[in-house]
């Protein structure tokens, strides 16, 4: 299994305990979402951006205008830094010290450079695809060359990851157990809603099985 | 009302359409989330953490311990940024490039100082347990002098923020309305479920009205 080098960079210092460096669990988390935090150094101020991403082996794509001021600067920079986190629940303690939440986090370090092939393009912007619902590219009125040429896609290769995860119940003093407060946990899940056609769809084309698929794996349970 | 100065840093070029500067709607974006992405730079590198956030009119407060390696780096920085965003849905088109999500997302570009006064340490942690469940603090185990001396509370202060909202239905090329896939939106919302009381929980300790409110105001629709 392989494991991701630990540097002063990646290397979780606070909560240790609750660190995994391990590719599995790296993919696990990434496999689990299609929205990312990018961050960047803009004018000396480090910005973090929200993006679509799809995860291919061990890299990350990235997509967007070609006047994508962020994209634009990761070029220039070579390099970058990717966040994704997914919230799964409140953790209410007995006093406010101990409040906190359970989540899967992952931060990526890694290197950026243009895809520039359009054969390439096309197959790493179905990866984006894919990544925020399975099986769909492919029954999709197929990309243009013209659509291809006016896409930035961007491909981060991961270098060194960290991940993070709580998954547990409240965790308080024990001269706290008698406080008279209700303590426990709120699990949060993102859920998918009925889906809407849109107004101008013919009404003939039924909502196709990767649509269902998708929404009954993301129903609230 | 009022709207906050648009600056190079700030200004939203892509989709400019879609963005806004206005107080009220920043605020309304930062009000529906608890938790935010801080952005700083180490080493050269821009990194983004999730934290839990608390916004109290125009400042936003941060916690950690004191040996927060990101707070730390903010605090000498004296200046930050920090991102919130909402997944609303996906909006499937008939084309790969139009495909997208349905969102809210705010961009903060601020200042930053330490909260030190004991007083306002707590009243600052209160924000900060409040906007993750609203009216918790005051049924908690009060607070001690020494759980307040080992946290680090910043105080965020906005300069500037800018706001970008999708809301809307498939948006394709009007040559690919008769291409033969199903468009369409899937709402996506982050739900709360069954709260599950800590295990060492005195029984006779109900479930109080501020979790129940939570719960009900978050359910599936």
């Amino acid at each position: 299994m392989k494991s991701y080098p630990i540097n002063k960079t990646n290397k979780i210092v606070r909560g240790a305990k609750r660190a995994t460096y391990d590719q599995p669990s790296v993919f696990k988390v990434l496999d689990a979402g299609f929205v990312c935090f990018v961050s960047y150094v803009f004018h000396g101020q480090a910005i973090s951006i929200p993006m679509a991403y799809g995860r291919k082996e061990d890299t990350i794509i990235l997509h967007g205008s070609l006047k994508n001021r962020m994209l634009s600067s990761l070029l220039k920079n070579k390099n970058a830094s990717i966040t994704v986190m997914h919230l799964d629940g409140l953790v209410l303690a007995r006093s406010g010290f101990h409040h906190s939440v359970n989540y899967r986090s992952v931060t990526l370090f890694g290197t950026i450079e243009e895809v520039k092939d359009s054969i390439k393009k096309a197959e790493a912007l179905q990866v984006v695809i894919d990544q925020m619902i399975p099986n769909r590219w492919n029954t999709l009125r197929p990309i243009t060359e013209k659509e291809i040429k006016s896409t930035l896609v961007v491909k981060f290769t991961i270098e060194t990851a960290s991940v993070k995860i709580r998954d547990e119940g409240v965790v308080d003093n024990i001269e706290d157990m008698d406080f008279p407060v209700w303590a426990g946990i709120v699990p949060l899940r993102q859920v998918a809603l009925t889906p809407e056609p849109d107004s101008k769809l013919n009404k003939a084309i039924p909502t196709p099985k990767h649509v269902t698929d998708y929404v009954n794996k993301n129903q609230t349970p």
